[in-house]
């Protein structure tokens, strides 16, 4: 038996340097913390009828455990990989190898930044990608992924 | 005198192909029509306490004479450029001459596609990205951007 | 009841600059003018059994309604492109939302020429590609074609 | 007879989005209209003994359409091709097969800018290129076209 | 005297792999044999009124040797270069060394496969190209083939 | 006193999402666990003459703190880098400062996948490579480095 | 009746200047000559119930050829391309023709060499590959494919 | 109150297998251990009017923490990433994130080694680098360092 | 007291080889001597109300020093740098440490040549770019130049 | 008998437009002049025991001049190439050629600048680098020669 | 015994197309046939007291037979590679394994035609390249081959 | 009259570095100096009925002002740029402004060496080049230079 595949819950997984959000810069990203975005993004999740784990880890191995973890907990995965979005094949190979709809979600506009970041190597495994909203983007994403999911099956009944 | 400069209306443009929505391959991008995609957008826009205005073409000429009346008439753009996102320069020099925040839509996860649909010309004048979500796109793009012009000032008051 | 579907015409496509044929640099493509050449390529499309429109036209976005409208009149497009080839991914995306084979050709040897016209981002989604002699590129295209929808159906019948 | 090819007049064609000439971003490209910048244009034309029509459009096929029917009435071009100057090959074309002197013109200094605005498509088939110096561009173009004619013979006599 | 150089007889030469067509994968290239292609192809030459010889070689030596032997017996040659039409500039060398119009042709349309078979080094030294119609193709070849030399004289009289 | 230098024991160190292994895909990768893959390859070990140590992290440091570790306890290394093969060169250093040979190994053959996965960082500091055999590709990693160690002294005498 | 092909019989086939080894550079390459090697290796097939013939050419064409053979003789090739792996997509496209498991073998580890040795052409049409084993390759190779071709089905029997 | 903001300590940071340092090839990097680098670049601290702490780890995620903590801790970090450099974008944002100034120590001259270890990817975030000294580098670094911090303020007083 | 700065002067700058001018294919470059041209060059200064200085030399490092003494002689530059243009950043330098306008003028159309003339290092670092029209483009040149002086003061008076 | 050879002398060479500094943009570079920062470039040296003899040039001939008079009169080299960093061989071979450690030393972190300047075509025959920290780099790197002279040998004793 | 290793004699290598020398493009290549260019490199062999050998073919396989060869009965080559210079490292590893230093000779100068004829994949295992001077090549590459061979000891005696 | 262009004499031209020729790395480049190689290479000059003027210079500039004199003093040039080659477009105009045969030496063979000495920027305006045999190469190069001016006409008589 294995219910908690029906459990409608999802993962918030956000890498490395956001644990700073809102304590840094916050001209540019907003005086919200990551704990206050987490909190709005619960709340979002919850209109679409789903709960939310929130995780933050700045380790590579750590996102990748936790990705893992997700194959019993949840039934899709909202993740704003950092700086990891441009480097990280393994990430890539964790999302591919749990079986979970993904969407991906950056602060700033990646593709109207510097040439390095604007290539995803986490792109090809996901259902999309929303950016440049800034925290804004969690609540569109977990909304987009409520769909997607509501559109494949109806998980948690 | 400018009244329409304040008028809280947006403006959806959709470009090369977008025309065949809903008749063409049913099974990759749903049966409904650009019609019935753009109704729910209104919807959605109409939710954000904002009209909308559609236009499609397949001309890139159009598109620019279209983003260039927009100055007089809309406080915003959402764009879905098709395959004008990989091509245009002056798709991109239109949206920055006419200063209006502009939001960009994608059916299908562009960044999971071929090379040459990785790269998009318009990201770099753009708000924000969405993309992924088949016509689902369009509502988040456009409660993107009513969020966004919310933070920027008080359009249509 | 879609009868034309089933009507054995095919569309012939030129795109910029080929109404300038048999005008100018007549020592280089001949002195036959585009309305010569397609009477030749109506010949060869009656030869094999077909019938055949012509269209000519300077602007991308001529050429992609061409193609949407062929979807109910025609069973095969053979296309020259122009300096489209290698330009338009919309004409590429045209071809292939409509689902009906096409034919590119063109009049010079392509691949003998600058390295930015050997690249042709329509090849994807055709048949096949007949290059570097002249109009008579034209008649090979058109014999091609007829013989790829025969093996594939039995148009018109 | 072709007297019209002896008529000493030249065409002065503009691309996309410079019919927003002096409306928007006055500081950077200064507060004269497309219109006065045309007027400035037929006086340098007329001071150089030549005729001055001027034609402006956002469509590429156009601006093909433009060049062409050139062949009949001008001896020369003087071209601002905007964002068409780093994505057209049909208009390189379109220039190669009227057999009239083209001079390129940009307002900006376009090779001190994005990396991918400074290649030029036309550059291949232009006499010579003035860029950097605003609307003056124009006038040195007209200039320097005149002088060229003028060398290769004495068109309007 | 050189009587055989007036001879109107073509060489039909297939590269590398192509003595296992039909044999192998009918459902991708039919079931014709490479016999029976060329019986077909000698048909077609022949109602171009064209002698035809046939060659095939899985080696690259023979291959130019062939070429350099058809100066004196062939006024044109018909090439399918398998896999050396990517990597061998010997036989691109050969080709320019023999004086004899040369046609290309491929049985898939390369230019829709991988990157690396979408370059021809021979297409720089031939007449043009042929590709996407299996055997079929062939044909198409010869018929251009003939074409062309009739328009350069009249070889064989 | 140095024995474990002599200690004729060597390391199989798993990279990341390989702890998955067996669970996921199994069409793909077989049903055998890593437990049972490490079971055999222990045999294999054992057949060799050889001991065998397992280890599996998905963190980057984990595994170059294991190759620290190495140095004292064993006289060589069989490496599964999964994906860090391709974006690791601190791992590549940490196999560069432990003086002990390395074979490295991968389930796929990574030379027939995505352009990405077809380098190794690792190579260069690599005996040798086996890939593409799946599990069965540890037992054949680890005879190549138990003759290797043979050829180049005696360790464990 | 093709009782050849139930014969478990494997293909060792190498490429150019393997027949020198053994003369040359004992030190790099061992004082084993390709005879000797092939001895080794004949041991190895017959252990894992399997015939083994063997063959050497620095042709090209002749390499082709070979391959072309075993599909009538053998049910898998061991093959080391030698230089050709850089270069030959006809070697590729023979081995893709004849519907055998192949697999590739190198002496020296190619990836730690010059970077033109890194990419082998052969590998997307083999089931893996050994590198930087010395002759001991050939026996690891050999069994590895008679493994391969056990899961497969039971040739031979 | 965060009087530690003005405690003049500077974080000597140093990445991955530089515990290793002193142990292994000691030719090339001397027989200084870390710990007695760690001791020489103490002393150079001290001289220079500021405290130093030390933190070396082979983990990615531990170093961007580290690089956190500084943030309440130091007042400038010296940094030693090693193969880190060349890849993590992370370790760059981290330093971006933190706004305190860091300088930049290789042992080797990157810039006279392998191609892929003359760039790094911290640079754009450091003040300055300083490469090729071997550990004399980090008494170089943090003379810099303390001579930087003292023309923009006065930290510590 | 610097009155030198508002000295209404200009140097006009000649790079490798243009000393030839004249002497060397005429066909080409036209038979006026570099003298000749700089006297024209003098003519067009004097009815933009400027004088002007002449400097030619092969050698980079005396085109340098010109430049830095122009600093205090005069309030603008007009510079052919022939080859250098592709290759120096030590021209750019200079120009970018004096703070003056520079003009940039090129006999032959740089960007329709070969692939290596067609960047500038130097346009960054210019108001604009004048190529094409030989020494005609000298005077283009000064009259732009003049016209920008004028528009950002009032030099000389 | 070479007792210049020994003495304990070293050269400070700067390169193109290195003399204007103090003069331009001192917010930038700081308010000394050039003489000034050989002056206390002097002073670091004779703390380390050792004489300064400086070299300034726009001329990469007279600085390769320099660095061949080297030989006989300086035990080692301190240099800042300017703009000749990235382009000159010539300066690299220099350096090559004449047997002495030279360190290189940048006012600004070129790491961080345009991506030209990223690479250092000297950095291959130099000990190590040292840039970022304006005019205190010569100090630093003048430590830094003197310490490797000192770890090779007793220059001038 | 080994007497043929001290035997002055060389081999001159001719790879594909060369046989045609003579009889096609006179004016380019010069009258003289392959027959008559070996005699004149005969002569000069002779001149420089060595005996010569000629070779020609246009199989890439035969030539690796001929280098081979020559280890027991040359002792050096002279060699022509045609276009295999270009693309084959075969017979760049087939010239490293046999032990005789050789000479690269091109008839054209290869550096000045298309980019790809600039690289040669030999030249890294030979000893100098003559290239440019037609037939007159093989003379200078004698000479400087016998030359070196001189400096490395006496052969032939 | 022009007699000194019919003077048989030509310049022997030398780049940065080459006056340490002999001096430095005589292992390398053997113990002759500059002197002596020019000395030998009068000789061959003389041999072939030419005389020789010698020239070397570290500057560029320099080397330019040597090519242009040439003009009206010699009727061919042997030149060895040193590191220019690969760097200086300059030198190559001025060997294509001047109407005289060049032939390129290298002392070593360029094409053997670091990626970046591959590539001359002057062969593509020389007849032909001799790389890879030291000082010999001076005595190859009149030779052959010798021969090609003997070809073109009858200097000197």
């Amino acid at each position: 038996m294995a219910p908690e595949k029906n459990n409608p819950s999802i993962l918030l997984l956000n890498g490395p340097n956001l644990n700073l959000l809102g304590r840094r810069e916050p001209a540019v990203y907003g005086s919200a913390t990551l704990a206050e975005a987490e909190e709005r993004a619960e709340k979002a999740a919850l209109q679409a009828g789903l709960q939310l784990e929130c995780c933050q880890s700045n380790h590579e191995g750590t996102l990748i455990d936790c990705i893992h973890e997700a194959m019993d907990n949840h039934c899709g995965i909202v993740i704003n990989p950092g700086a990891y979005t441009h480097t990280s094949i393994a990430l890539r190979d964790a999302l591919q190898s749990v079986d979970l709809p993904a969407v991906e979600v950056h602060l700033s506009n990646i593709h109207a930044r510097e040439e390095f970041r604007r290539q995803s190597l986490l792109a090809a495994v996901c259902v999309g990608q929303v950016c440049g909203f800034g925290v804004a983007g969690y609540e569109l994403a977990i909304r987009a992924l409520a769909e997607h999911i509501k559109k494949r099956g109806s998980p948690g009944n």
